[in-house]
């Protein structure tokens, strides 16, 4: 099933710069393997802000949970989940 | 999977109630079937409202959709579901 | 660009069984020529609702603006537009 | 009577992993006594977040108050209580 | 237990002022009966609304529920509650 | 006048015990002053959070910001007041 | 005491032209007797809106609701009061 | 002075076809002449909505409410201003 | 023009008793001076919290930003400002 | 295309007069090269805040997104970007 997630990252401010990078790297790494798992399928900014939108597909909400936990940047995103539901033009 | 259904029924206040009354019945019928499938799993009442909130189980959210919009209430009840993931300690 | 379109549908609940129909048969036809067009890329359910939500593609909001006012169902939907920023992850 | 509750855990992230591990370890040894007490049904993961649902039994609001501060981590939790009616479907 | 209800009463303004009368009377004479029964504590108005706060005592949400709904007013009310709980200044 | 007066307690987790402690005393101390002086007149808690909801009597709004003010917590307090109007049910 | 009052005017549009004069030159009337009475001390309008903002003064909130009430426009008002407490800058 | 002008327009979806276009003429050309006029600076459509948004600028907010209400749409319009400083970047 | 100026002091808790004092005697002696300008009308407590409402009057709001930035508390001071239109019973 | 761009800058209080100077005086350049580029077309203050709208305009969200987050003040900025559709009347 597919999930619509939105994510604001709360990285304080403050941040070093290395710690930052550090975390941007190992990020963009973990979600290339989302991407590459099938679970991460579409992902965007939210304009003006450090938030993205995602698309993700996984076999339960359990499921999802523990693939954005496994994101580094986890414990400063404040994430909202809305489950999708198969639209029947969708339907093949 | 399971969901967390909040179901606020707008039936007019001016319905006749002959017609109330055919649509409760209805309505109870249809949600015992939804409790026999196990797709109902508990149901309360909002106390001083004409709104519930269930706990419903399906194998995805268009499966929960499709049995909630066979609640002959349906057309007029606002709906918000919440898609809840399994805590490990109920993992058993 | 991509945009992620929210729409509650508030055709009333009076509308006749015939009228329903022959809207959503129009609405079904002119989705299918917007996918054709690229236009709409996707199109979920909101579970338990009457609304969807959808991920189109137009130059600009002015002619997302005219694809979704071409919907037969127009008049009735309530839309909410969010424009996405492309992620440095999808750039190819 | 019945209570759905709503708990958002805010736990600062700098809080070290030992600190973290502990009050978890200790969190959970609770909830199972809570259960084992009949006070805690049932218990789910709000999907992305550190947060829970809850569903909760008690004699009445005092009660459920204080089963819910015995928590170790009642601290940092965000909790929001609903009291649910017994719906007549469940009278028996 | 105590309840807090806020109740909005939504009664259209083209009621006739008969009707409109006699469902005033109608309902403060049922409200006398709750007040009688230990059921109605306090009732204030919300300055400038037509809109009322109660203090309410009922041995759970459901039969809180039941009294909610015996005011003649009902089905035009829109009425949240809101559980409380005892405080230990009050523990005589 | 009556004054219903929601109140939300911000004092750090990170507040020492006995910091925590004295102002407690020193809370319940004020508190029971505000009684005998016919200001406080019922308080419940607002289950699972560290909140209270009061109901209180003063000539005027300035005079009840003079008495939540001298509460000794009232430097963490999040309050919200509402003036509430007799209702003609209880006029005598 | 005073009290910031804000009012919406949901009088239909549809409501014939004649009707809506003699109702908003009764208006009028009534609140110039509400000035006079030292009750209404200013007025003004929400720019773009069918809608005021008023400064009231009353012995309590039973008053100024009386006084609310007795606007030949309130059956159509959505009216929200607030109680302002006086500053010490201007206690004399 | 500068305004950010937000406006719903809630015609009913029943209008007449010659109604709305009769009302869309008339709106088109007065909107024109507080162009002319220098009171309405930009206009801009809300992408999916029956909404604009405009940048208007008048001597003061009875000026500018006296403009809006000039629009032969304004008793379907609900419209929200928000009044904007000149930026010490544009003063010249 | 007026404006209604709502303002929530957030000056943190734990600012040292002097450096509070300091700056509300600053504070008092600025709004003086704003008073004899003319540019603050009146002043209100919002009762139970560290907030004010104003009324002010300036040629624009450019000119009030200024007056409400001169003020030593505004660094602390979380500002929302509604400009006021001259209601048609107040035009002399 | 066109967006309108809210902008509450969260520097904390506590930031140095020098550092707040130099990101101001940094801030402002950039503003200005912005200009130059013909993305940022008009700046208001928020009055009151330290908040700006702005209308910027360039050829799709992450262009935008990066002209944001170039403003040395971006990591303190909160903002909410509105993407503009160009309206039928501006269409020359």
């Amino acid at each position: 099933m597919e999930f619509l997630v939105r994510s604001e990252n709360r990285l304080p401010v403050e941040t070093s710069a290395d710690r930052r990078e550090e975390l941007r790297t190992a990020e963009r790494a973990r979600a290339m393997e989302l991407r590459e798992a099938g679970i991460l399928k579409r992902l965007w900014r939210v304009p003006g802000r450090n938030a993205t939108i995602g698309l993700y597909e996984a076999p339960d909400p359990a499921a999802l949970h523990d693939a954005l936990m496994s994101l580094p940047m986890a414990p400063w995103l404040d994430v909202q989940v809305e489950a999708l539901a198969q639209h029947p033009q969708e339907r093949s």
